[in-house]
């Protein structure tokens, strides 16, 4: 069994976790770390685990939670993560890290985009990047997994095969995506006023042309590709709990012929079963649901090419909670534990 | 006072158009004709609207419509429409279709996308498309408005005055729009189930390379532009009510060294308050926002240009049901009767 | 015309009361008081009114404001009230107050529920409780209105009738609601994390037992009946924007002899199109929906008397922002100027 | 390995039904019976189980399924519930229904509130009501089972403990009853007409006296309580996907004395881990919230005793899909299979 801790365990993300990991058949839960709710069970902080977990939340050290854990997950931003994870890896513990910390080997474009200074520069070396689909083979040797942002996921997964395949022009590659409130996590929400009575009956755009995302999903592309890579990003916020719908126009290469048979054809041909357990290629993008994903660690992709103008429409949904979050989160846990990738993930809602 | 009747009264728009006309200080109600509804008092079939209005809906001939009638606004689908239409005009009454039976001048596109035979050609000729800021003057003297569709509306109010301008490129302009519940009708709705269960927490696209709105788009443009536009138009259907959010993509042409502050410019300089009293130019995409002209004849706009990337990302949002719809065909109302063109408009939530 | 100002103008209730007073023909808008506000024009302080209205927020003595208008629609809460209702009065301009401050005769009943020392108990004596249905006479002659709460209204106008025909047993009223978010206000909502992850898809109960509209039901229906009545009253969140839901249970009397046709007649008798011009008596519970009189300033009532049980249900149903506060406040200005009661409020949406 | 089979598998109850057969422990899926989808895989036909589930829908008599089943859950109603399940017990398989057919001892209660022909009268004698906190012995040696109502079960589990204890006044309980719209099933939506437009920022009543969860949930509280037991229920649609709030009044009985301490002490009493492994009683009725049980089998409960009236008022939260119907249906299976009660159910949402 693999004793896995969490900190930040109070979140929506962590609630997520939970339910994936206590139900995960290879895993002991050790400690639910949260300063602000030390001393309280789980119970009384997310009322839904009432009566599934009884464990308490604690304050600990990054010293005593190495001690007590194969595996942790960190779910923090910015200092607070800078001040825990060095330690988690120095006492001996694989760390998952949820937040944007860990995701890019080179600390200026933390720095540029996340407006922060990075204070683990060191690290960066030897972080990999959580996305199976692309990087699994360095998952499974790593101690520091940098999980990749939500938005991110939908859209890399949904480009990469046409990067891969090169059959885009990259001028104008354009990511449309639609998210879920859940997506800024709680304590974020309460800051920005994501309240219902401003989100129902509402959608808008939000940090146009800024968005911490955009770097990740270029450098996902980028390395995809073997050449660099842009992206015009712009994400909404819609009225839903749980999820992302993004969707995505390219301009084909003219030599590239790319009709709609071609494009699925891309798309399966990448995310065979084997590399891509988790995504699910659809025959064309009306069937690119929401509803169908929510709570299932699946992202479900398709594409169609428009005949009349000669765009590619590529459709890329998941759970902004799970596939962008949690559960590949889990995922990368089970390839960092020589696990069966899907083990606690199939079959299940979380 | 114009003497004002409405066929197809039971319905979503027709609803909305009651609301207006009940309002507006320079109409009279005369007829509401509904075949399934006839004999029920309108409280009966629209309960919202119930003391507020005591006519009952009845079944009549286009002659009996018209002899009651100085504008008639017709809401109804196909032969329907070409059933009632040309009697109105014969028996002296004016027209305003919510239908997209009169938007077309070549009848061949509404064949096309329609799927439908054009019963009424010979009018094609005299019906003007009603979009008071691109062509307010022909909608002045016109016996026979075709009202434009609601994606149509927020797409063209974003993109027109860029097309104008002849400051993008012509190919990979791309209208990726958002739509409550409300766009499809409730009868259609019912058909196509959109249930609650269905739609709730959910997104998807739709109509995918198919939508009719499609060449509705290009006609607009290509007439605001003088020279052939094309888009790739994806509609989505998200969990509202009302409302329409378009998120626009477009490359600027090189030479015209497109930046934010420039095309807010063109915008402005498109939309003025004499051509355009409800549009409002905003400041950025990040504040258009659906709530903010949900039950209003307002369509809210704004303009970005990505310096990363140097793409052009156009924001508007409408609600489908009245500046997409009901309160558009108020507007029309207005300048073919020479009233002022926010008689009834203005200050107002229908 | 009516020299109208409004203090605390910024927040969900100010909202609708500037569309209730923008599009109302006898009241011309003075002062838009907002302390946090001001500086700020309409449109930027709420951007559904950009265009629809050119004022700009402005912070101003109670000298001042009352000056500059005759009556001055007061909505704050607490301390904020106690020191600006006096010199409103004293600077000769009448008020209506939406908080709860000027609704009990009794100032030991407002600071038992409210937690807070009445600092305006001189006052009391001359304050008229706002419920036109109840008190017209009163409101027209009064210069200080005590604007009813939300709750109160749905539930005094379902259960009035029948306490007044004294058909039922004291003993047991049970008043069971449900309201849209709004009904807390905006600035209440942060404070208490109304967030959207956490009112979407959720219901619950709150205050049971402790809320204050409780002893204001109490007081209504102990007026209307002569005699004290007492009532349960659950409030709940419900997952809307606007609206409240009241479902009234109580056992009639062995003599009242109550069967559904007498409960409807005993509705019908009371709210005569003279007394109350905004409560629309239905043929049964499940005719009172939610959705039927959003925006509006109707309040929906229906009953049934279940024969197996004998106990009587009533619907109750209004939107908490209208008839519920500013539909209801402006009803009572129309009162105390001597205009048609329903001036600005038929035919409108706010 | 139990071989199950589903009858019904292409609805709302199906759907659920198969997301916690699918993660069961101890289950063999067998066939997946729909005769509007026969020859569809299941993915196909439920797209959110694609990859999880590679059965294909099949249409087959009740001898074929029988014989390839331990047991059979039937999701179907009237006519085609009796054609069914006398042939499945008859080819040896036990059987769990989900529909109200053989909820009722007596027929005539069926026949009055369905208004049809109860067409399997022989079989009632032997049907045992799969509540499990009240007939767990029963269940455990039946061989048809008829699964309770969503409202039913949590109305009985909340009131149950109050009735066995004897400390309510009879005359006078009242159970307010809100359902989110997934409680109708697909196929009624579609009838019925609950669109999303019809159903988003709505609330209303329905089957006010006529509901026919009405007697069932007299029933169970007769046989709890070994007197005759009525109750006024009035059940609402609510702007939900899953789960059901419902809240009870009650009068207690004055020797009763009952307190807020005591009405908890009861429903702690009556719902220990052993005998209500899926009910959680909380500490008030605040704390009973719709999102804290959606998708698992929990039931949360809680109650208050309001001094100033002396009420009773309970409070009590499951998901219709869930506890309401799929997942109590698990629970019964595993008492009729000698497994643990909450095999498969535990740590999981479906």
């Amino acid at each position: 069994m693999i004793r896995v801790s969490i900190v930040g365990a109070a979140g929506l993300v962590g609630e997520c976790l939970l339910r994936g990991l206590l139900g995960h058949p290879q895993v002991k839960l050790a400690l639910l770390v949260s300063e602000s709710a030390a001393g309280k069970p789980i119970g009384d902080i997310l009322p839904p685990l009432r009566n599934e977990c009884d464990l308490t939340a604690v304050a600990a050290t990054p010293e005593e939670i190495a001690k007590a854990s194969d595996l942790v997950f960190t779910a923090k931003k910015g200092a607070e993560t800078f001040q825990t994870v060095p330690g988690l890896l120095k006492g001996g513990a694989k760390v998952i890290d949820i937040g944007g910390e860990f995701r890019f080997r080179d600390a200026a474009v933390y720095e540029q985009w996340y407006k922060e200074t990075h204070a683990c520069k060191d690290l960066l070396a030897e972080s990999v990047y959580g996305l199976p689909e692309l990087f699994r083979e360095e998952i499974r040797g790593a101690r520091l997994i940098g999980n990749p942002g939500c938005y991110v996921t939908s859209s890399t997964l949904a480009l990469a095969p046409f990067v891969a395949a090169n059959v885009l022009e990259d001028d104008g590659i354009v990511v449309d995506s639609y998210s879920g409130a859940s997506g800024a996590g709680r304590q974020f929400n309460a800051k920005q006023s994501n309240l219902f009575v401003d989100l129902d009956e509402n959608m808008r755009a939000y940090g146009v042309g800024t968005h911490r995302h955009t770097p990740e999903i270029e450098m996902g592309l980028t390395r995809a590709g073997g050449r660099p890579v842009k992206v015009t990003f712009v994400p909404h916020l819609a009225p839903l709990d749980r999820g992302i719908l993004t969707t995505i126009f390219a301009r084909p290469k003219k030599d590239a012929d790319l009709t709609t048979e071609k494009a699925l054809a891309i798309l399966r041909g990448f995310h065979t079963k084997e590399r891509s357990p988790f995504v699910r290629v659809l025959n064309g993008p009306g069937e690119v649901a929401v509803s169908n994903v929510v709570r299932s660690n699946y992202c479900d992709i398709s594409a169609q090419v428009i005949e009349r103008t000669g765009q590619l429409v590529v459709a890329s949904t998941l759970d902004n909670l799970v596939k962008g979050a949690a559960g590949q989160a889990i995922q990368n846990m089970n390839l960092m534990f020589g696990l069966d990738e899907t083990t606690g993930l199939k079959g299940r809602s979380l």
